[in-house]
């Protein structure tokens, strides 16, 4: 357990530019990512997130597994005494991975002694948990502990494994190819290789993430074995090896048919979509076009039918799963936030394979309105699921103890199971890493807000360029051209700005009516492109086969999926008996938009709900109305308990 | 675990008539439960069920169990070998005794040799298993085993005893008080007070059961503790008690507040009823007026606001539980079969209590539309959940394997936890004692059949009446009295048919436009009243407030909800693209109605499903228009896999 002795324990401190990048690295793509060299957040929206995540969250996340003891469980492993003392379920290691990954991206940032100290501190913990045979996991394999490899399917040993390759994949992109997590994450990746390999036993984990780690830590470290370990655990999966329970069958682990066979995401959401990102790294890597379109297709089936207006994925709390298409219920959304996570992962990586605007869309529209829910204003709670209609006011969560993942009313500080909290952390580290990428003729920005880009391209030219927004609120995109240089900028029209998108450059109009806004010129240090989305707020219907919005709509507001939240209604009205007039146009505010509302006198006190006339339900003659503030999904439940809806009933006024 | 030695284990095989009686029977009550003496289905609809019952459903239970070692669990036990060897979850035993229970019911209904044998050879083997001390349980406190009571969350041994009860009540209503599960049960009960009664430990099971059990125990028995135990276990409900899990709190218990503070049932929809049951048994036995007006508000408020147009309830996969107010998605509708059960254990108590015609309302709508849905036509297959839209075609469960409790496509011969089909079958042997009852006056036709009642009131005038009908798909109700008696008969008018009754007797109109058809008077063998109901199919609204069912309809014939099912579209129409004009009336057939349907023409191939327009999605121009026939909801998947909704979509066409 003690470590190798060829480890020297140290980075030297200065950051190897030469292995710096973003989360996703293919050796080949028809977009090249950017590292944090190349990118940075300025301010702004994302610029309050990145700091309330440095500032805050970090420490939440690490003060809260300190204290429940999941950080010294690896303590125990070392000191030989983690059997019966073991706290937390079988997955907790995965947590602090992941914590420790977050870290790695924030000091890629940024330098900060004081955070470098606590990793490296909290590294060493991890390291010194370690047997000498590389393999590391505090819930398996240690004397009064189920042995190693015990319980493929919900022990969890190699998903946790997977996490600590990807925080080892976030300190080399961050420039510290040689520090200790990458020793031990190598030393991780072989025994796994030696374990599950061609000359090892063929098994699978019951949650995918290997895959995409082994993929991920290949390319970070050129080692292709890993690759080939990656490729064998997607290829093995779909043939029903893993043991099904009295709940959850085949489907549930996406082992009831092989990836490459597969035309939409199913199952467990986050499962599915940490499978589908290993599976295209893999394809990606082994120039296996089959698997690779076998992937665009899934995501393409499963954002058309299986994925909520917000981006979220996932309908059904029991098995955290897609359901069936069009099955999307409102007030029962699961929307796991790490599976929106998942999401921006795998359209992150078909973004780069393609170049098309739509994977950028709901990279979008997730960041936005799923994945941003999750964190409380203050940092210090979470949503674990990301319902789209709270009926109930609920209650406030414990500040002090541990949550049901599903509580629902409010969000909570830390949960029995609590992989989302720390999947928020890792994400708004590196968020702006999925902001803008670079080809061979210039930079393509994907995302909008504050930031700063500056790239060399495979010729030599260097394109910097600012970004100024007051994005999601504001629709005015200024891109700032900082050298003299003879490129392509491209900006994403976004498809719901598509039609009423206008661009200028200097004054002089640019087409703008595509998916995307291409400027290619001799650019002059200062030249400055302005892309104008529109605000106004806009009725969003339902697809009619979602059979639970039907007769109601949405409103959005540029790039913001609005909701009616209980503490902005007149006094008199409730979120459940209320009604959009949508014949009164919105009105655009600061934040959101003015809706004019109706109250439906629901009769509620009948005895039976369904009845043979519908006047004596809704009384039109003595509906009020009025009009109500919506404000953006992200922002709900802040303001103690409330209810809320993202779908409003349409009033029958509208004659539609 | 030898039996007593005053045991002689043979009943006289005369049944004795002063202990015959309904699996209900309250000390005082508004009306009169009939014993199997009393009332007997004669055949038509019911019959034929009854028949399905006796012939298949009680023997397939049976060969199943068998089969698959839940009934040697018993024999194991005996033997002293049963440690480590126990087959199926902790609460298997349970089903056993629900067998005995439908088998008891049965051979109340009629002598049959060898039903009588099989049932006293498999009580036999049950007797061999009781400990000295009255305990009786396959699953805890033998060598090998979990100590007895080391898991009352999730153990299930008070339930199990329960049944027990149950089983033992059903032979004393059969005229057995003497039989040897008489004997087995009252030891059990008598355990069970010494070691939770008054002097023993202050603790509750997590699944209720033993309260409903005890208190009709100690009516049909005359001991009084067992209703002081029941009153015990009520009482102390509500307190926190239970230990909860990380996906279950105390409402799923029902332990989250006292019952007789409690306004609507919640948490786990079984355990719910059957709680509440229970408490209104000791409400009534204890005169506790307060306690039997919480569950009549519980039961009013669940009716109104979290009950299925099917009477099913309970809309959760993940926890079996109520959802919030109005929270009843049609297409993850859990509606379990044994909450169906429980539903009408309630709505009977409150009926036989208050003489509302509501409670008989809801039982017919459960009883046609939830419960009859579960078996399938050949009675070897049964539902466990009840949706009320299947999207997808699913497969057919394997015939030979146990199956998953929710899987929803098709009906599965057994399940891993199969608590329904031996449920429907003690329902089904004892469906005619929820018919009728009498009062000082006369007797209450509560439900619709052929059968016959005769009995006695207290002043000793005899009634006696046959009952004819081609109910449920005809409306003509023929009541004739075989006897010269002066005597009210009362007739239920159904919810559905109010306003659109008639009735006369011998040619003369009696009116028939309240909840009662009341005809009191001197009557003359062979007078008879005919009852007509409507039949003619009507379109049903859902309540504003169901989100899920916005903006369709359901249609009803008579007491049956109909369906659309794929076997009866026309070629190129599905089930989930399909709309009803309700503008073309509906057309009465022989089992359903003809409806205008018109097939919706979705751009499904749409990358997003929500979009600025309409039109776009729904092109009315190129909707085509056809009949389809609906069919009894209780009747579907009797064909193969198929699809199937309740409710219908609205065509743009009605100007709603």
């Amino acid at each position: 357990m003690s470590p190798e002795t060829d480890f020297d324990g140290v980075p030297d401190g200065t950051p190897d530019r030469s292995t710096r990048g973003g989360p996703v690295a293919p050796s080949h793509s028809r977009l090249r990512p950017l590292g944090p060299d190349e990118i940075a957040i300025d301010g702004g929206f994302w610029g309050e997130r990145q700091s309330l995540n440095a500032d805050v969250i970090l420490a939440h996340c690490e003060t809260w597994m300190e204290r429940i003891g999941w950080i010294s469980n690896f303590d125990k492993v070392a000191d030989g005494i983690i059997g019966g003392n073991h706290a937390g379920i079988e997955f907790v290691d995965s947590e602090i991975y992941k914590l420790l990954e977050a870290m790695a991206w924030e000091l890629a940032r940024r330098a900060d002694a004081s955070l470098e100290a606590r990793y490296r501190a909290l590294v060493a913990r991890v390291a010194a948990a370690q047997d000498d045979d590389g393999y590391l996991n505090t819930s398996f394999g240690h004397p009064g502990q189920p042995l190693r490899y015990s319980n493929l399917e919900w022990g969890h040993e190699l998903y946790c494994a997977g996490h600590l390759l990807q925080a080892a994949v976030a300190r080399i992109r961050g420039g510290y190819p040689n520090d200790e997590i990458v020793r031990v994450a190598r030393r991780a990746a072989d025994h796994v290789y030696r374990e599950f390999g061609p000359d090892g036993r063929i098994a699978l984990c019951g949650h995918p993430e290997i895959e995409v780690a082994l993929a991920e830590f290949s390319r970070a470290t050129g080692e292709a074995r890993y690759l080939d370990m990656a490729q064998l655990f997607v290829e093995r999966r779909g043939n029903g090896m893993l043991a099904t329970t009295i709940l959850f069958g085949h489907e549930y682990f996406q082992d009831d048919m092989p990836v490459r066979d597969a035309t939409v995401l199913r199952g467990h959401a986050v499962r599915a979509l940490y499978l589908a990102s290993g599976a295209l790294d893999v394809a990606t890597e082994t120039h296996d076009r089959q698997l690779a379109d076998a992937i665009a297709l899934q995501w393409k089936n499963t954002v058309s039918r299986r994925t909520y207006i917000t981006g979220g994925m996932g309908s059904h709390h029991q098995d955290e799963a897609f359901g069936d298409d069009y099955e999307l219920p409102a007030d029962r959304a699961y929307s796991e936030t790490c599976a929106g996570i998942g999401s921006v992962m795998l359209s992150w990586r078909l973004l780069l394979e393609t170049g098309e605007s739509a994977y950028a869309d709901l990279i979008e529209r997730t960041l936005l309105n799923n994945i941003l829910a999750s964190p409380r204003e203050d940092g210090r709670a979470f949503y674990y699921t990301n319902t789209l209609q709270q009926r109930t006011e609920g209650t406030e969560p414990s500040e002090e103890a541990l949550s049901e993942r599903a509580e629902a009313s409010l969000r909570a500080p830390w949960f029995e199971v609590s992989c989302c909290p720390t999947n928020v952390a890792r994400t708004l580290a590196s968020v702006g890493l999925y902001f803008a990428t670079a080809d061979d003729h210039g930079v393509q920005l994907h995302q909008f807000g504050d930031y700063s880009v500056k790239t060399t391209l495979p010729d030599g030219r260097v394109v910097a360029l600012h970004v100024e927004s007051g994005y999601p609120f504001d629709g005015a995109v200024r891109v700032t051209v900082q050298s003299d240089v003879d490129a392509t900028v491209t900006l994403r029209i976004p498809r719901w700005a598509r039609g009423a998108a206008t661009a200028s450059i200097g004054g002089v109009h640019l087409a703008a009516d595509g998916t995307e806004l291409i400027v290619a010129r001799q650019f002059t240090a200062g030249d400055c492109i302005e892309l104008r989305l529109p605000m106004q707020p806009r009725i969003v219907h339902p697809h009619p086969r979602i059979d639970a919005a039907r007769g109601t709509v949405a409103v959005e507001r540029g790039p913001l999926v609005l909701v009616l939240e209980s503490p902005d209604l007149p006094a008199g009205f409730s979120t459940e008996t209320v009604e959009i007039d949508p014949d009164v146009p919105l009105v655009l505010t600061a934040n959101g938009a003015q809706a004019a509302i109706r109250l439906r006198v629901d009769h509620s006190d009948a005895l039976w709900p369904y009845a043979q006339s519908t006047r004596r339900q809704t009384d039109r003659d003595s509906s009020r109305l009025a009009s109500a503030e919506l404000t953006p999904y992200f922002a709900w439940a802040n303001r103690g308990p409330s209810t809320m809806r993202v779908w409003l009933p349409l009033a029958p006024a509208s004659g539609r």
